[in-house]
């Protein structure tokens, strides 16, 4: 693979030009370009840069609409809710942001459920936030079915991810947890496919509900729940909170993320924040140190988002290695 | 096993005044023996009358003050903090739903932070009475640590569960997810231990971090997370809710559960109620009886809770089966 090295800041303007170019506007472009740019930045290069063509895609097809103006409200003092009205859900998550920070500060814990809306991206960039400004955020998204109930065959609830940052003195989340409720991601699955490759036995189920090692049955059956029933009750949590709780599209119903068929996904994203200090009586930043420091002191042990913040750190001084057959991608768009 | 049939009265009265007998008052024995009753109804043994004679000794021998009366503060509009005083978990946690369940339908969402607890029983029990109330339900608990982290090898966290209970228009939770993080509860191992059987590989690992078939090896080593590193996540997410968000103590230092020695264990819960109609606009009912009915559409699928909510329903017309051994256990307290 050829790569490039850019430094975050020529991600963010490349990923900002491309999605102006195929017709978003500023306002909504800029948080999408910004976190890309963190994406690139904690090495997660599938759902960085790769992912800016499909975006500038989907404003092209209506899949999204670039143009799009969320509507926040606060029902209830400790609820916020934002009607993403099919447009990107980075414009919607910051809106609600905006709102449920200092809500959460003031109430202790506040709830942001977001309908309408579209892929988030990196669910943990959005928890990440939440830790940076001194909450303990915890997020839910959901996307379209993938994963059997237990018993069943077919698809009911998507490999929906959730998250939670723990926030620290220094900025960083001490842990940050973000894992799909799936064994492996279905890019993973579906990359195989592409290379006519055999995925090992576990990741998915073909249409009958047995464990497949052809990639193509895998992904015409069903992601294989991570754990077993337990995967499947994650998988819920999570439909329950990013769907059912905002008036989403459930993953039964949604479009796919990928392609240009369908429509707008319509889909969910539910986050909580909550002040440690409002709950703890003070108390949280010892414990949290307590248990870190004793998962750092055996030899070997990591802690969740370990991975991401080592390579943030590196990519802040040092940039990011980019594709160059992604650049081309991008670059198509800009004419 | 030799069993006798009781009705969940008797059962609830038999656990009440063996508490009571034991040294805790009425105040505190009333919602132990309620959850005993219920937890019995659900098909829980384990969890329901068994523990009664437990319950009675830890109040004996002071690892839990069956006298404690617990401190109620609101500390700001949307959290309720609930000091347990090292009394039993479940008036603590009675005591903070009776302003959780308002504080949540005023605000939208609201949390309870329990700290200076002790073994809270079913988890999904207390989700369920918010359920029935019309809340969505989270829950989580914390417990001596017996999960290593990914990559060590000693244990930082507990087989720590969470729950969410979605309600329904009936009263009964439509889904009620009640799960640890652990491929298997640790009382199986120590079970096969006590009878001297080997474990199905996969349930536990030894001392060094390997794979082991020996209950007592793996019960000096550490419980197998469910998933590999994501039940790791799910330990580390339950551990920041119960124990660093609450104040508590962390799994690293709580006293077992079992067994006369170490003193009050002091662990911790933390509980989300969320207003439905706050979050969804109207829409939670519709989203989730589709997503309820996708699943009840395919033959064999069923739906997290299922188990214990027949067993409930038949309970309440037949009665319980009872290890008559427990009953005389139980015997021994009430002189």
């Amino acid at each position: 693979m050829q790569t490039r090295i850019l430094t975050l800041e020529e991600i963010e303007q490349l990923a900002m030009r491309a999605l102006v170019a195929a017709g978003t506007t500023a306002e909504n472009a800029r948080p999408l370009a910004i976190a890309t740019a963190a994406t690139e930045a904690d090495g997660v290069a599938s759902h960085g840069l790769a992912y800016t063509p499909i975006y500038c895609e989907h404003v092209q097809c209506g899949k999204v609409d670039g143009r799009a103006a969320p509507v926040v409200t606060q029902p209830r003092p400790g609820v916020v809710c934002v009607d993403a009205a099919t447009g990107f859900a980075h414009p919607a998550i910051d809106a609600g942001f905006e709102r449920l920070v200092p809500t959460a500060r003031e109430n202790g814990i506040a709830a942001l459920a977001i309908t309408n809306s579209y892929n988030c991206g990196v669910l943990g960039y959005h928890t990440y936030r939440l830790a940076q400004e001194g909450l303990l955020g915890i997020g839910f998204t959901n996307a379209p079915a993938s994963i059997a109930p237990s018993g069943g065959k077919k698809p009911v609830v998507g490999t929906n991810p959730f998250s939670i940052a723990a926030p620290n003195d220094d900025g960083e989340p001490a842990v940050l947890i973000d894992q799909s409720a799936s064994t492996i991601a279905k890019s993973e699955v579906m990359k195989h496919a592409r290379e006519n490759k055999p995925i090992p036995e576990g990741w998915a189920l073909d249409v009958d509900g047995n464990p497949t090692t052809d990639a193509e049955a895998g992904l015409k059956g069903s992601m294989a729940p991570s754990g077993g029933y337990k995967g499947v009750g994650i998988a819920l949590m999570t439909e329950l909170l990013a769907a059912a709780m905002t008036g989403a599209t459930l993953g039964i119903d949604a479009s796919p993320f990928s392609g240009t068929a369908g429509g707008p996904p319509k889909t969910g994203q539910f986050f909580i924040a909550i002040d440690p200090g409002a709950t703890s009586g003070g108390a949280f930043a010892d414990r949290l140190s307590a248990l870190v420091q004793a998962i750092r002191a055996q030899d070997g042990a990591h802690l969740p988002g370990d991975g991401r913040k080592s390579k943030r750190l590196a990519a802040r001084a040092d940039g990011v290695a980019v594709n160059v057959a992604t650049l081309e991608r991008i670059d198509a768009f800009l004419g």
